[in-house]
């Protein structure tokens, strides 16, 4: 890295980076994988990718969010075309009439922590060091640039068959998400949306800023970890900060597609010495409520991880099943998710759990800690 | 009316259009009646609407469709904005780069026989003599226009409360259904579809020719034998050439909403002299096939109609219910919706009965007859 914060996204940078963004995304956002073959596969055949520090955007300059849409369950078997961002964002700067300078993520969390660098490559654009919301959720709105006022039209979907649907007037961020989600199942539940471009000064305060460095930062520590044959549980907790909460097995895990939703619910039997003797995690694509022995002791937006207990690797929900050994660690969620505003769109009422009052974890950090906000 | 074949739209000829429509409904389509009050206020407020027959369109004159889209059973008692049509088209007209000089139906049949009216009054434009199916169907593909090559794209879809999507770059008419279809859904089921302009030579060899004085027409027959208090079936017959095939009273009607269509079946009991002992009418917001005593005796793209015995009001399916006694009648559909093309999109097969074979009713005509094709 040189000293301005900007760097050059390598061919081993890319694995590191879709290792920590599949921690990031508490246990949904869609596998990273493919995406990172994807991504290598354009710096093999030449393309470049720099990472640029927020602070070295000018204040006019337009900033494109893009990322993946549909459901992660589906996600896990659906190779898209690897065109869809690019072309929705072609499509919002055809309608909207303004050149995007900069890509930047809509969730570090999952998939779409290597979408803004498929489509940064594919378009010969820089990407940006921070996200959206520092982590993964299942819903368009649930950006800190929405929840800070980014304009909700005009956006663009496209799928791998050629179809784009343009979002040309739209009442509020709530509205775009249902017409995104809908159309995104429409078009088979994995499509690639560009939402309206931002302006530089707006996105140095909405964004949360650092992230994409730290999902490389994570995912380098997960390698190195297994490579010196380490405790990588214990590895990535010294790196994070963040703080072990249950450790067992899976006794009961349940899972169904709604309305392009993966939702369901996970028990966990405690096994060790750690806090308690079962845990409950709900799920809505990302994990949203950890309960140790009927006690809620994370919620969103604070992050919820599972870890295999052994080897340390994330564990999806897609993927979490029976007799799995994990370890649950918690990771306290950017400030910008934490203020009234916020709560309102990304807090445990949002998702459907009104009684539960937020209780802010410590330990750890999402982020650089730079809020220029 | 002119002998050019333009007349102007009085407030009188709106309620004949109306009532002429929803018998061309075939049982769906809609209600006209809102639509209908709709553009008699624009009227009475000083606006115009011409009809212009088909063959005063020139050449290279761009011809707008417009047509409201959802689902009859919802429509019932959603009241419409009133410019969700009119916003439609104009989103078209900019992201398509053309000026539209004429408004077509996209199907006479039931309320979307008025929206081109009252987008016409709107927009200042004159309305075409002709549709896109000389009845009305369940789908937005089930058009002549498409039938005949229309360009699925650009099309726009708006809805009552300013959200305005533009299918944008669509592969063929299925996926604009499909996208259209849920887009309608997500906007609470009543939106107004304008579709990609087409040039007035196409829409002349396209087009149903008469179909709009076709239902004036019917509408004032209707009206006159009810002034007159003569027997309003049988004037209808002797006015269309339709042919009754049965006579009865509802002893069954089962209706659902799904995905955005009304499907279901009605059974009716023979009563009097006429043609069997019982029949059945299969649904999708139109009748589709009607059975009698088991034998298919009329089928999509031919007309069902079922009128009430008495008052020979036209009865759309969602307000078919136990015990009304119904004539059913039966309408040849226009010569366009019977070529091999039209079949695979409009015959018995594209609506789920792959082992019915078409078997063309004779008696009676949709349109003018005058085929410029």
């Amino acid at each position: 890295m040189r000293g301005d914060g900007r760097y050059p996204l390598t061919e081993a940078d890319l694995l590191s980076l879709s290792i920590g963004a599949a921690l990031l995304g508490t246990g949904g956002g869609g596998n990273p994988y493919v995406g990172m073959l994807r991504s290598r596969e354009l710096l093999r055949k030449g393309a470049t990718v720099e990472v640029l520090p927020l602070d070295a955007l000018a204040d006019d300059a337009w900033v494109g969010e893009v990322g993946g849409i549909g459901a992660p369950v589906v996600g896990v078997e659906k190779i898209e075309q690897g065109e869809e961002c690019y072309r929705a964002l072609r499509a919002v700067e055809e309608v909207s009439g303004v050149r995007i300078s900069a890509l930047i993520c809509a969730e570090i969390g999952g998939a779409n922590s290597m979408e803004p660098v498929i489509t940064a490559a594919q378009a010969g654009l820089p990407v940006l060091d921070g996200d959206g919301m520092g982590r993964a959720f299942p819903e368009v709105q649930m950006t800190t640039f929405f929840i800070y006022g980014a304009k909700p039209a005009p956006a663009a979907i496209a799928d791998d068959k050629g179809n784009t649907v343009v979002f040309r007037d739209v009442l509020d961020m709530y509205w775009l998400e249902r017409f995104a989600r809908d159309t995104a199942v429409a078009m088979g539940a994995g499509a690639g949306l560009a939402i309206a471009p931002m302006r530089g000064d707006f996105v140095r305060r909405a964004a949360i800023p650092g992230t994409m460095t730290q999902a490389l930062e994570i995912g380098r520590t997960i390698l190195d970890a297994r490579a010196k044959r380490q405790d990588v549980v214990g590895r990535i907790i010294a790196a994070t900060g963040a703080t072990l909460f249950f450790t067992g097995k899976v006794t009961d895990i349940r899972r169904e597609l709604l309305g392009g939703f993966a939702r369901g619910e996970a028990q966990i039997a405690g096994s060790g010495e750690w806090h308690g003797s079962e845990a409950r995690i709900a799920i809505q694509n990302e994990n949203l409520v950890l309960w140790v022995d009927g006690r809620p002791v994370i919620m969103v937006p604070d992050l919820i991880i599972n870890l295999d207990l052994e080897t340390g690797e994330p564990i999806t929900t897609e993927v979490l099943r029976y007799g799995q050994r994990l370890a649950v660690i918690g990771l306290p969620a950017h400030e910008l998710l934490k203020t009234p505003e916020a709560m309102a769109v990304v807090g445990p009422g949002a998702f459907g759990y009104p009684d539960l009052v937020f209780s802010p974890l410590a330990g750890g950090r999402v982020g650089n800690g730079k809020d220029v906000r």
